[in-house]
């Protein structure tokens, strides 16, 4: 996955997406001062380690989606609500990241050692815990409790659908449908809440924020759909790791469903059950089967899809100000895609 | 510890003490079923792992603190609120269990399989995020965030105590303020959200819910030095397991610190050289030289003075319809521990 081998900056630079990334650079900068500010408000005995958290500086991508939610046409757009709710998600979303690395064994993430394997899984588990609370903590100090029900639910549905996908492994789970549910769960919502809540804060209408939403949540199955090719069709040299990781930790996305769907019966029983018995070479024959069908113009159609979905909810309007950067937004996430086709 | 052997109606009522269980019968059996009905409002894919760790019976001591916190003089209690606020600090302590059971590795609660045991200990990690998610989202529907704010406070500071104590093991830490520190924050904390939240609730004065806070706190901190104790001095036969198990697993608590100050500089760092090389019977042999010094009358005149301090902290509102019952609850704790001084 890109996150793994770019930062943010150069990542979105490199796909000529500076003008959505300059507006929001004293936003990020911000953000990140309110991250570090943090540390210090948690009890001392975790600060040290929650440092090193923050230190794993990722995309921002959901704050960034938090930011133009809000957006009031004047850049930059720093103001103080809209920072704090999206260092809300991020912890969220940072505390999710904690505790996925316990669950994938995962040693390393942007590059650094994770949590789970600096501090050991034990630690892990309570640092997750502690991003977590601090988040929902932050989330209390808005006015009203929307913020955190909505935050709250929404971490109560990315677990869900991390558990959904826990049990997806080791049997296949063949069902299109239940692929949608658990990147709707894990991926999506928390995109979602970034718009929605965005909007909100900002003092967008009822009906502005409810579409930037459904935005929000066809932006991250796009989103999701996208890091799922990834892992089965970049170069290797360019996500500078093995292709498949998704496949070995048992996780079967679209791509590898279509392809389940698109073999002869006989075939599909011979490579699942050398999978099941752990056949060590059985991950680069899927990848490599995928291609004799047209899986991943299939798969481009369906993520095609949901960012015109994301585009269309917002369109009716098109003349507030957050609308344009989204749009750009949806755009730069489609250009991604645009180098894994051509490599 | 007596959780692990009885179940709440029995391990009160043999204490003697039906008069303060049986007025919350009605308010436990009102939080049983909210709790269960709670497991309907979660994804379909969590609810069964859920229900399971519901069926984990413990003690419900804190929603009891809650109840009598917010006690108006009527019997049953049960105004739909405490109920609520009951559920959610239920849910945070089953959430800090799940987790913890993770980092003991522990197989066995209240006589059942852990969930780390039963569901793997990924799965775990993501149970207890949802017990987590799911109380702030309850939470967050009080109508004002202070209840979300401090439920989530405390959340923060119950794992930062986990962390503290996590990093001690395998260093001891000879200081008593840490000791203090640490159970502070792993129980206290929520004992004393539990009674000071309840009285807000309730619609107790601002002074009467701080002084039913400091009561929980100083509550917490006997309970907790109590249970330490049972660790190292019940029968063996009394609680159902090994004696030493808090030592196994690098936790020196007050008896053992105290231990340690005792003995002859040579004898502590012979025995702890043991230790650490992890000598199989030295835990033995802590336990026998505890009896060698009067440690035992020491940890139990600290208990007494937090007993203290948490009855004097309330008897200025002796008026009021929840400081008998509270007062109550403290002769509870003070008479359990008189069951241990008699084995």
């Amino acid at each position: 996955m890109l996150q793994s081998t770019q930062s943010e900056a150069k990542a979105v630079a490199s796909a000529g997406f500076a003008e959505v990334y300059d507006p929001v650079k004293p936003y990020l900068a911000e953000l990140d001062a309110f991250l570090q500010a943090q540390v210090e408000e948690l009890e001392p005995e975790v600060q040290d380690q929650v440092r090193y958290v923050f230190g794993h500086s990722g995309k921002r991508l959901r704050p960034m989606l938090v930011a133009y939610s809000g957006w009031k046409g004047a850049a930059p757009e720093c103001a103080a609500q809209l920072v704090k709710l999206g260092a809300i998600i991020e912890l969220v979303h940072l505390a999710t990241l904690v505790h996925d690395d316990i669950l994938d064994e995962a040693e390393t993430r942007h590059r650094q050692e994770t949590a789970a394997k600096k501090f050991g899984p034990a630690a892990a588990v309570l640092i997750g815990d502690v991003l977590f609370a601090h988040a929902l903590k932050l989330a209390a100090e808005f006015p009203t409790t929307e913020i955190c029900r909505t935050v709250a639910q929404a971490t109560a549905r990315v677990c869900a659908g991390e558990i959904a996908q826990t049990y997806q492994r080791g049997e296949v789970n063949y069902d299109r449908d239940f692929y949608f549910r658990v990147i709707q769960l894990k991926t999506a919502e928390l995109f979602e809440a970034s718009c929605r809540l965005g909007a909100k804060v900002a003092g967008y209408s009822a009906e502005f924020c409810e579409a930037a939403g459904d935005f929000g949540r066809h932006l991250g199955i796009a989103y999701q759909i996208f890091d799922d090719l990834v892992d089965l069709y970049a170069e290797e040299s360019m996500i500078g790791k093995t292709l498949g990781t998704d496949l070995e930790k048992g996780k079967f996305t679209l791509p590898l469903l279509l392809l389940l769907e698109q073999l002869s019966r006989k075939d599909r029983e011979a490579l699942l059950a050398r999978y099941n018995a752990g056949d060590p070479i059985v991950a680069a024959e899927f990848i490599q089967r995928l291609h004799e069908f047209p899986i991943f113009e299939t798969v481009v159609a369906t993520f095609e899809e949901h960012l015109g979905q994301a585009a269309s909810a917002i369109a009716p309007h098109a003349g507030l100000a957050p609308v344009p950067a989204l749009q750009q937004i949806a755009e730069l996430v489609r250009a991604q895609l645009g180098r894994i086709a051509q490599s």
